[in-house]
């Protein structure tokens, strides 16, 4: 079992703005899948749609300006039933985000991939906060050949 | 045991660019810390200095256009005794590189952080071979307040 895990500290004087972020469709669209459907509360699926194709999450835990799981209910197959989550927390003006996408069998290609590319989708939840402004696909960052 | 993966594919027609980026000081200093000094060459010592303190890598393994790996002699306490590895290979009109930190004792908050920095180091690589201009620490992108 291998695990990607990130951080990043958003400059916000309110965990509620990053949270809003992972909760809502018009927040999750403005930094990871610009093409985002569903529904953000518990037991709903939401529905991310890329470039390179879909993601289907079902909402598993909330816990209002501390945690978003999500576990992968469709999507490439090394991602389905991996988990997905974030812990919030204020650090001084920063708002912390620990993220972890769990339960990868093998530490295949595609995961190195997807470990970057959640960085780049990381950063871009920061942009969407802290300017209003994020770069969700289909205009993400590129990183490589499978974008 | 818990270990940090990217992978970045960088517009280059030989490998050869991005191995010399990561095997000598000019390259090094173009994408991770301005301030390198050491011995690229294999039981050579790399030593990395960056705002927050420095780095020093033993260069374990050479292969060239293929493989480099460090192992981490001196730096933050986490760090001691962790394996570093660039994996290139040539894929169309990319050079992928796989980057393993390896053998970190605990998913501590500071590993997290580690992770998604490496990302942002990686695409300073990309960005270092592709146009000339890297973004290697004092001018690194900020990711937290950590840096």
């Amino acid at each position: 079992m291998v695990d990607i895990l990130h951080k990043v500290g958003i400059e916000a004087s309110s965990v509620d703005d990053v949270y809003a972020a992972l909760t809502t469709v018009e927040g999750l669209s403005g930094w990871w899948a610009d093409n985002t459907q569903g529904d953000g509360q518990v037991g709903g699926v939401l529905q991310f749609r890329f470039d390179a194709g879909g993601i289907d999450t079902e909402v598993v835990e909330l816990q209002p300006a501390q945690r978003v799981s999500w576990i992968v209910v469709d999507g490439p197959e090394e991602w389905i039933g991996t988990t997905i989550s974030f812990d919030l927390k204020q650090d001084g003006d920063y708002v912390s985000v620990l993220f972890r996408h769990q339960g990868w069998k093998e530490p295949v290609e595609f995961m190195h991939h997807c470990s970057t590319k959640w960085a780049i989708f990381l950063m871009s939840l920061k942009s969407l906060v802290e300017t209003g402004n994020g770069a969700p696909d289909p205009r993400d960052v590129k990183i490589d050949n499978w974008n």
